[in-house]
């Protein structure tokens, strides 16, 4: 494979997914179903169709069907901006000296410079096939809003972002582009709805978090027939349309001629990382090949290394379904000096059984050692990446640091979710020495712990 | 051509240019040579190589061989961001209702946000095999800046640049991720230069200018002989390495199948537009085909559509050689309310000589039209254009509009220089209504031609 390996492999428009894949098919214990928070039920379509479109409400409940079309107006909306490049990381390589090949599948070449994107062009197209006239979401470092306001210019969709209040004065330039493509933002907690309001009476001074967000979206959509909420990770029919990431890196490492061995993501809600593992962990799954899959979180925000596994809900204001996730508890809210993503209290559903089942290892890393990384691969490969997906590539540091010590050549696959443009406050704060590492204590942990949910 | 036409077309890294193609040999009017400031000669190879790096300087003064060879260091640098992709702006066209194909040539898919990498890497390049230890340019929106940035954290070379204060300011990001790739960045005027003090003493608050901040970085290598100078626009050698742009542009079209009618790019001092054009030009030159090519400047600082053709000094502090181009005098500074680059007082010696013998057209913008088309751009078409690039989108969106009266169905090739990442400052001004536009007085420009120099 050496002789004349290209330094990125662009699928042609025709090898670009027709189908997502749908990972709970292929699992033996599927993740535990979701709860309707008022009956404490597994929630019905009825149940959710309020709440989402009815396409997303039955891909969401569909945990037997492995492929799933890609309907042709998606298809060609991804065009836009896809089939994104898995790349030959070979100027880090060099950098650090290792036997080890690194390869990135980088998501950030798009305006709205992440991953979201192909969830937020599906679920828009859901809408406006429905013939809904608006949607409204929430926001935390910005990339899922930008996302959906881009799919929503597309389909002349109104769009309303409530934006994590932190991160809306922190990236006044993010809340721009959301407002350029046509979308009305709100800074959370707001006075617009209650559970804004009720925060805001117990917390004057809060500045916001992703559970307050999301009961803030959910209850306006709850109020308008015409409005649907769309959530940009954690929910499994997210995860089935980030698959794409997944399945292009696979025909991507074909062409290539290479069988990755460690595979490495970020992991917050767990859209990308779920997209990205999925094709590879269904192999594992159907028994035909073995990989390491590492999930990489914040120290300041650890669900998977540190949290439980158990029923929660999923925002602040408890009207949204609960679901059976590690968690850190529904009102944790990372240190206001942990930046960017990767902040919300639980994990994905899906990625937690698979946790839980020892398909996938975790571990955390913090703020600075991030950063670091971040920048020295800013400075030998080029790309700026987002906070987020620099945790993963700290990680993919590490262990091909391992491998320099032991001699091993491992293909090490990594998910690089974004770019850092709008991050640049964060990035300052590094440059300046000013960054600081949050690490919760136990007992902050098990005071969360002990207002979980009781649930039989 | 019209089935299966794919959406994008992504050249493979073997079908990228390994000669830049230098159209000054094609011309029979070969641009008129710059002139040593203290002299009013012709510029030496002597008198250029206390600036430039020893084999800048040699390309800045060949006009004589067409094509020369890109190393292998610089190819392999490409190949992380490049070939880029170009684009059939199939939504845009059916936004339109236009019968015109328009396709695009997108260089923002690289950190730095904008074509100006294509030049930096090659220039930092020759610096570094020089045994040079420093590189000291200026930057106005900071497109350059940040490229050269890039460049130079690869190689290794320390790194200064003097920012125009009012990007400086209004730019923070930009700023920044300079500094993130180990940059030191200045505001321009300063103090640290004879020319920065004496601009700073006769107009106390002056926002400064691209004429002023070429004079303080060239003041500043001219007292240190590690050092270089490295532009980012106007001169030949400039053009000659952007013209990798027009070299894959003219292969991606013909695998479309497409002959170019026009061909539109921005013009600020040029780099873009020229290396957009260059091997388009040169079959012109060598009457083997037809284009419309159209130069597109800014209404508020049109060197081609209002400037002189004459010698001019290409920066405030009248130290650097003097150059015969289209100019609106080199102490016209455009006016606070312009935005963005595309603000330089004069017009690349080798395009104002095409221009002059009709090879090219030039038309220029005001600056709310350009934000109206690029919104409309992002839209529909995904990618949020940088401010410069939306004056050739502005242009293109006319001529389809025409072809649409007319009911031609031209093929129209833009340029798409960069990204508006950084530019959110000013989307944010034009999405709240605050826009102005301005277009110099005839007196105005009357008084500024009055300075010009005396050339025999």
């Amino acid at each position: 494979m050496e002789k004349n390996m290209p330094y990125k492999i662009y699928l042609s428009e025709n090898e670009m997914p027709k189908e997502w894949y749908n990972v709970r098919a292929d699992m033996k214990n599927k993740p535990a179903p979701l709860l309707n928070p008022a009956t404490k039920k597994p929630v019905t379509f009825e149940d959710l169709r309020s709440v989402f479109c009815d396409e997303i409400a039955r891909q969401e409940l569909n945990d037997t069907d492995a492929f799933i079309p890609i309907p042709e107006e998606i298809r060609n909306f991804y065009k836009m901006y896809r089939p994104s490049p898995l790349i030959h990381a070979e100027f880090l390589e060099k950098e650090l000296g290792t036997p080890a090949k690194i390869f990135y599948k980088f998501e950030g070449g798009n305006t709205s410079g992440s991953h979201k994107l192909n969830s937020a062009i599906a679920q828009a197209y859901y809408a406006k096939q429905q013939g809904l006239t608006g949607v409204v979401t929430e926001t935390g470092a910005g990339q899922w809003g930008t996302a959906l306001s881009m799919a929503s210019a597309y389909f002349k969709l109104a769009c309303h972002v409530y934006m994590v209040k932190v991160s809306y004065e922190q990236k006044p330039f993010r809340r721009e582009v959301m407002r350029t493509y046509g979308a009305n933002v709100t800074p959370s907690p707001s006075t617009l709805t209650e559970a804004g309001r009720k925060i805001l009476e117990a917390f004057p001074g809060t500045s916001g978090s992703l559970g307050c967000a999301i009961s803030e979206a959910v209850e306006e959509v709850m109020a308008n027939p015409c409005n649907r909420y769309l959530p940009g990770s954690v929910l499994s029919h997210v995860l089935l349309h980030q698959s794409v990431i997944g399945l292009e890196t696979k025909t991507a490492l074909e062409k290539y001629g290479v069988k990755a061995d460690i595979i490495i993501g970020c992991a917050g809600g767990g859209s990308n990382l779920g997209g990205l593992i999925s094709p590879f962990v269904g192999e594992m799954l159907r028994g035909e090949n073995q990989y390491r899959l590492i999930a990489v979180e914040p120290s300041s925000c650890p669900s998977l290394t540190r949290g439980k596994f158990a029923y929660d809900y999923c925002d602040t204001g408890k009207i949204c379904p609960l679901q059976k996730m590690y968690t850190l508890g529904a009102e944790f809210i990372p240190s206001s000096s942990h930046a960017g993503g990767l902040r919300y209290h639980g994990m994905s559903g899906t990625l937690s059984q698979l946790y839980h089942d020892g398909y996938m290892e975790a571990t955390s890393v913090t703020q600075t050692e991030v950063f670091e990384a971040a920048v020295r691969f800013a400075r030998c490969e080029g790309t700026l990446p987002a906070p987020e997906s620099s945790h993963a590539i700290c990680v993919a540091i590490k262990e091909a640091l391992r491998c320099k010590e032991t001699g091993e050549a491992k293909n090490i696959v990594i998910g690089l979710t974004g770019t850092g443009y709008f991050d640049m406050f964060t990035y300052q704060k590094y440059n300046e020495g000013k960054m600081g590492d949050y690490i919760p204590s136990d007992e902050e942990l098990q005071n969360s712990f002990a207002r979980l949910p009781e649930i039989d």
